[in-house]
């Protein structure tokens, strides 16, 4: 236990857990084995860190197998917060879980196992992170976007509020986890739906309320259902986003 | 109280509520009166199991009078859940609800008063089943959706994240609990929006992203907004999918 | 603290809370420093009110300086809920809010600082009242909306559930709180997108899954993506719906 650390009677903190310096732990929180949070971090009220895998939970997880996602596996047992979070109230993030520096999340996130994110990133209320996933840094996935298994995010990423990605096109169970990458420097507009497999490039810019069923180029702006290429930015409309999301605090 | 039902002391267990075998229920929930858990459920931390429903607690609730739900009513003030169920944290089972073996659920779910769900369901994360509505068995509900009043859902019925169900169609109170009925191995992509009233038929699979406006035949492949059918599926695909659910654990 | 006022040993009461007379407080709740709680009101299990606004937790909002937010700010830190309203577990309402009488919630809701809600609203499960904005009397918030900064919703308006509204339409960080309004009476379809700065009129009706891009005029029914004017609606269906919304309870 970390200098200065305060945390409530009405929390629960595991005796194998690791809590850094100045670390604040809500009521009704559960802080649970495996879990190392960096100093400065604020643990809201009613958080779970370190929850148990679906494999620990329900002994089975196809996913944990699967060639299609073994690049994104954290094989530590480790939930690892880095230093300065503020994670607010009834948020769960699992067990094999890496996060950087300085993320800051909405209410009720969910980060489910497998998953690693940058420094800098932000979480929305109530967004799903459904395991599996790689975040890079200074992304944002706003409130209520669910992120499905096998999605790799760059950095400097935006996605806005309502957006939800899908794994497997055909909906057969066993042909899922289909891999979407999201590349650097993206922005998607808010309530718009991915299909499984798509890459979409550097730059790109998607509008709101699009249904994306195929790859979109790097540097176009693509909207509507399905989305279709409807222009082009300049360097110095882009460079006004790469600033403006590498300056945000 | 079940042979090894293992109950922390951080959690409310009502006096009047029945615990089967082998049952664990975690920290901050509550089980309360009228709840009838089958052997060896886990009940996550901070769940409710049996929390009143809006007649109890609003003294008024319309829909409980109203014939086009009363093949939906459970009379019973209980919440029987059966044997086998896995119920994330933070999700709240009503009274008035009676749930088959095997249920798995993601966290936050909601099943409101007057809901009937049969064998080897999957509710995922934050999805909403907002009250007189009847699922079959071995049918998955995914993240962030939200089903309506008055919705009938068949066996095998694959539902995917961020689909939303509604009940009336010129938004006029009282005119509301428009009968929706999405049949046995109906599949449903993501981000999908069903409009009040529609029947899907058997088999049929509706392309993510759409707007379901009218019925959709069986078997078809349908998408678009609205959406329209687009295609067939053989009965190799048909079956296809039907192995991968009956399968599926 | 007020007569008959019951509050369960495992809840929090800060001491400086102002309780009404036969106030109900759930279990694992926290009342924190700030909240004025009317007389009869209901606060569920683990719900939190007069959270820290994100000035107070994170020491920058961006927002709270904005002059196109400057009408919404409430000065008072402080949470004053009317008589009355009924709160479903694990919602939880910000500092610097004012809300009306006889609020119903469902469950899980997120209010954050600098809003104002009218009398007799409705906000349902899961739906995000993302700070800076204004709701009027007798409007209906339903399941699983978010609605973002600076918008401004009339009385009598009805949002169904999953409607996403943004501020932001090219992300840019910084050229964000665009103004949206929804006027009094409007009625918005489920499983809508409102891109930002956009002004519904009085009256007008925006059908179910609709992708909204520019004004709505008053009274028309627009739907579609991107919504278009479709039809008017008679003085006789207006009024229905007005008659409709007033008179439910």
């Amino acid at each position: 236990m970390g200098k200065k650390a305060k945390i409530v009677a009405e929390a629960y903190v595991d005796g194998e857990a690791k809590i850094g310096h100045n670390v604040s732990i809500g009521r009704f929180a559960e802080v649970l084995s495996g879990s190392v949070i960096g100093d400065h971090c604020i643990i809201g009220s009613r958080c779970i860190i370190g929850h148990p895998s679906k494999l620990e939970l329900q002994k089975v997880d196809f996913s944990a197998a699967s060639p299609k996602v073994s690049d994104l596996i954290v094989t530590e047992p480790v939930t690892r917060i880095g230093a300065g979070a503020i994670i607010r109230s009834g948020s769960i993030i699992y067990r094999h879980v890496v996060i950087g520096e300085k993320l800051r999340t909405g209410h009720s996130i969910l980060v489910r196992e497998h998953v690693t994110l940058g420094d800098n990133c932000v979480v929305g209320t109530n967004a799903v992170l459904d395991g599996y996933i790689r975040v890079g840094s200074n992304s944002m996935i706003q409130s209520n976007c669910y992120i499905t298994q096998s999605t790799r995010i760059g950095n400097g990423v935006f996605i806005s509020p309502g957006c939800a990605f899908f794994d497997n096109r055909r909906i057969v169970l066993g042909e899922g986890l289909e891999r979407t990458t999201i590349s650097d420097y993206v922005r998607i507009g808010g309530g718009t739906t991915i299909l499984p497999g798509i890459t979409i490039g550097r730059y790109a810019l998607v509008g709101a309320g699009s249904v994306v069923t195929k790859d979109v180029p790097p540097k176009v702006i693509a909207y509507g259902v399905p989305a279709e290429v409807k222009g082009f930015q300049t360097d110095e409309e882009l460079q006004k986003y790469v600033d403006s999301i590498e300056t945000w605090q």
